[in-house]
């Protein structure tokens, strides 16, 4: 049963502006009347082919057409794909942040480094607490995930109730908090609810996942087995709870914690001064101290689980870290899974680590996402009119598809929507009834927006072959050749050793030149053009290679 | 117990050539004396870095310098891997080239490729034989492995016994051909084996591999359950006993066979000509015959099971395939599993083909490589004195090393030897006495060798933040400044869209041109040192980017 009234007149339009074809990039707008209100507001990381690209964040034009009525963002947890994107849309779209207090934290360090802590609204939401903005309540309900104060909202409007799950897992014993507020879901959903939009990243997956808890107990484990080895442990720095379980172990048997990487220690510093984290006296020291400590009372909690370059395990690996070097007495526990896309550089890190005689241990870790057994059960206490799979490729939504249609569900009440569609619906009915405009914007270096798919196809142009620098110089009215034309090229061939090829390719310019001169071609296009297409034949031919190929013309 | 006579006074060399650090590249010299032999001439497909790169083939140096030593190669199996650097190691080494049917054949579709038939001595050997050269004999042993025709090979000579496994598995009841011989690897045993070259590709996994005839029984299991569904298997072209299962499905359940992809319809071509494949009349049609038979009678066995963005799977998941569009009522089976590295391109056909509303059954597989408990079967039939753990990278090594630890080795028996190691053994002992130059040579087209780190490093500049092209014209003798500074870029930044910051850029190589020029300097490679300075650090303070930056000085 929907709270809906005689006066209700306009229909929930629910606008996915990212995250419906990725991992990442999440972001929904929800629109009722001359309110939107935005929950989450992420980035995605670059596909392999978007080449030099730090990072990508939704194209939020639709947001910035409708501003008058934007309310507030809600995000429901602190991991970068439903928070990184907040300091380049803020400027933008400058409206209040609701978050639970370990989120607004996270969330106020990147608004430090952006400059935006000054000019930023931030509110502290309690679970249970609920915000009302325009025609809109949200209410924060208790979730648990692999970052501590995760939250699932229940979304009123006059049109009806949606409860949007965030990310999240069942977590009966969760590490701080509470376990997700189960009742509080099912009372919703006893209410009457319009639509579920809900986590599908494991929906693949079968079963439960696993408590967060398990892990401590093999953590006790691996101290107990390894009391005559230094301990390095690479995780996520975002997983506290994680981080809390692996200090709860070195506490128990003695050991010293060093954290190692700059997220590691910004984070558990924000969970420290909040209260997420309980570190023992005397537990955490500082890397220089190391040396003080025999080797097997130590413990290095690290980045870098996800074999990235630049995190501190990887320069541990590869003996370019300043203050720790591998040794053969270390053991070395992954306390996570390699995300798809990472385990080739993951398996480097092993290979390096196992080359210096280091153990290494794998695949410590649980999921933070709900199996088909947990996405059942929130089915079943939210009972949803619609079911909307967010959160995961399609291939990820198609399998919570795959699930809501096993439980009785049919396609006209299972709403595959792509990010950009405009979904309508209330509880007459759902529609797509429009498109509003979405893209990832790559961020590179200081630049937003600036490098797009010319300069990315440039790029990949490029890295494939190379390129071909053509100059000459011609005088000014009689168009006469007065030097050149000189080749000059980079990542095409080893020049040293290609004296023939680039000879005969300045022959070839010439040639043209010569060519276009007796047929009184001046028109500097034409030329280009001619030297371009002529000396790409050619080194296609030679080599079976198309490197970008330049002809510049200089006049005096 | 070895053959050692009391006339031996030289040792055994084993140099690997490539594949101890990668998958892939396996190639191995045996030298005793005056002769050495050569197992398998493999390539390896590039890392994520190599920009541009084709492929890889090892460096033979050591092979040309030892030329009039080399006696012939001896193939284990036909996969790429194996046989895929031949045609351009045969260039500098020509030799004979011994192995089994099926792997002459694929082998000579490469020579053919390379105009290579008529100048390379190829030779059949039937597993059973031994082929004598120089010092050493070689006895080819049937083993089974993802391609027919797999061998072990034992390598005799005055020094001892080494057999090397190749790529194999235990299957008991293969498709083709016969179970690994195990009773002659005992008898081999029995005798005294100096060492054992084994496969460790899976030797981190437990248990024992499948045989690939329960691969059949999931066929017939999934073509009954799927009579209304057109059907797509995608697999190795190479596995002709996995596509020999298909059709023995196909044609049980009354369905036409299309084969799809170049390198599909190749090697069953060979496998055909050559007798190991059985295809019952009437069962294969040509893909313009689809149209004849009702969906439901059809299965498209195609290429493109790793996500090969060229391959024809991809080709029907995108839409560009000229003559096969996928369906909401098509079944997909891959057949394969991802190869570490490629689990992000499977992953995006897997999101597309459901997209288009098609089912997709996943990891359809066996795999070809022993694991763990295999790995010792073989361990106790040998008994070698000396554990060589071969193909993999150094974690599956190690994972060898320790199976082998388990059964009683210890570290001075076990050799964890690195490419170009040069190893002398013999009864007496075993270690490491020098190096080989060894290394990858990156094929790109045409070219073998032209491109090198220099060039990959230049490649990867550009990829990154692209180039930013300066051009002036100075006159000669007195070095006036003509025409420009004029920039050019590409790849760094979107040029319509950023005129303010190109006009700028120049304005600073003007001023740094009136600096030189006032300082009377005249040296062309101190202004270019200078314009490439200042331009790089205005770039990098505007937009955190260092795209390479070329000057270009023409006189006139």
């Amino acid at each position: 049963m929907s709270k809906l009234n005689s006066e209700t007149h306009s229909k929930l339009k629910i606008i996915p502006l990212g995250g419906l074809e990725q991992i990442g990039m999440n972001i929904t707008a929800f629109e009722y009347a001359d309110s939107i209100i935005v929950v989450d507001c992420g980035i995605a990381f670059p596909e392999d082919d978007m080449l030099g690209i730090d990072l990508c964040i939704p194209d939020v034009s639709y947001l910035v057409e409708h501003i008058d009525k934007v309310k507030g963002f809600f995000i429901t947890h602190g991991h970068e794909d439903h928070i990184g994107a907040l300091p380049y849309v803020l400027k933008d779209v400058n409206v209040p942040v609701y978050a639970t207090k370990l989120t607004v934290g996270l969330i106020e360090r990147k608004l430090q480094e952006h400059n935006l802590l000054t000019t930023t609204k931030r509110n502290v939401v309690k679970h249970g607490q609920t915000v009302s903005l325009g025609d809109f309540r949200v209410e924060f309900i208790q979730t648990n995930h692999s970052i501590t104060d995760a939250s699932a909202l229940a979304i009123y409007c006059p049109a009806g109730v949606v409860v949007h799950t965030g990310d999240f897992k069942v977590d009966y014993t969760p590490i701080f908090g509470d376990p997700i507020d189960l009742q509080r879901i099912g009372e919703i959903g006893k209410k009457g609810v319009l639509a579920l939009m809900c986590d599908s990243t494991n929906a693949e997956r079968e079963g439960f996942t696993k408590s967060e808890r398990t892990i401590g107990v093999v953590f006790d484990t691996l101290f107990a087995e390894h009391t005559s080895n230094r301990l390095v442990v690479a995780t996520f720095a975002s997983n506290v709870d994680r981080v809390q379980q692996i200090i709860n172990s070195a506490y128990k048997y003695g050991r010293k914690v060093v954290l190692e990487g700059r997220s590691m220690t910004n984070v558990i510093e924000i969970a420290q001064e909040l209260g997420y984290i309980q570190i023992p006296e005397n537990t955490l020291i500082d890397v220089d101290e190391l040396r003080n400590y025999p080797d097997e009372k130590t413990v290095i909690i690290t980045t870098g689980s996800q074999g990235e370059s630049m995190a501190a395990l990887s320069r541990m690996a590869t003996s370019v870290h300043k203050k720790i070097a591998i040794k053969p007495n270390d053991t070395i526990i992954l306390s996570a899974s390699p995300i798809p896309g990472n385990e080739k550089a993951v398996s480097k890190i092993i290979n390096e680590l196992e080359a210096k005689g280091a153990e290494v241990i794998l695949d410590v870790h649980v999921s933070g996402h709900a199996c088909s057994e947990e996405i059942k059960l929130i089915y079943s206490l939210v009972r949803p009119k619609y079911a909307i799979p967010v959160h995961g490729e399609f291939r990820h939504r198609h399998a919570q598809e795959k699930i809501a249609r096993a439980l009785g569900y049919d396609s006209k009440h299972i709403l595959m929507i792509r990010s950009g569609d405009i979904l309508e619906l209330d509880e007459k009915g759902a529609a797509v009834t429009g498109r509003a405009h979405v893209g990832s914007v790559f961020v590179d270096g200081l630049g937003v927006g600036d490098v797009g798919n010319v300069v990315i196809r440039d790029r990949q142009h490029l890295a494939e072959d190379g390129i071909v620098i053509i100059v000459l110089v011609l005088e000014k009215g009689t168009g006469q050749l007065l030097a050149g034309p000189d080749i000059v090229s980079r990542g095409f061939v080893y020049v040293r050793e290609a004296d023939a090829l680039l000879e005969d390719s300045t022959d070839i310019l010439q040639e043209s030149l010569d060519s276009l001169a007796d047929a009184g071609i001046t028109d500097w296009g034409k030329i280009k053009n001619t030297l371009r297409d002529n000396l790409s034949s050619y080194l296609w031919k030679e080599t079976r290679r198309r490197p970008m190929i330049i002809p510049i013309i200089m006049e005096v």
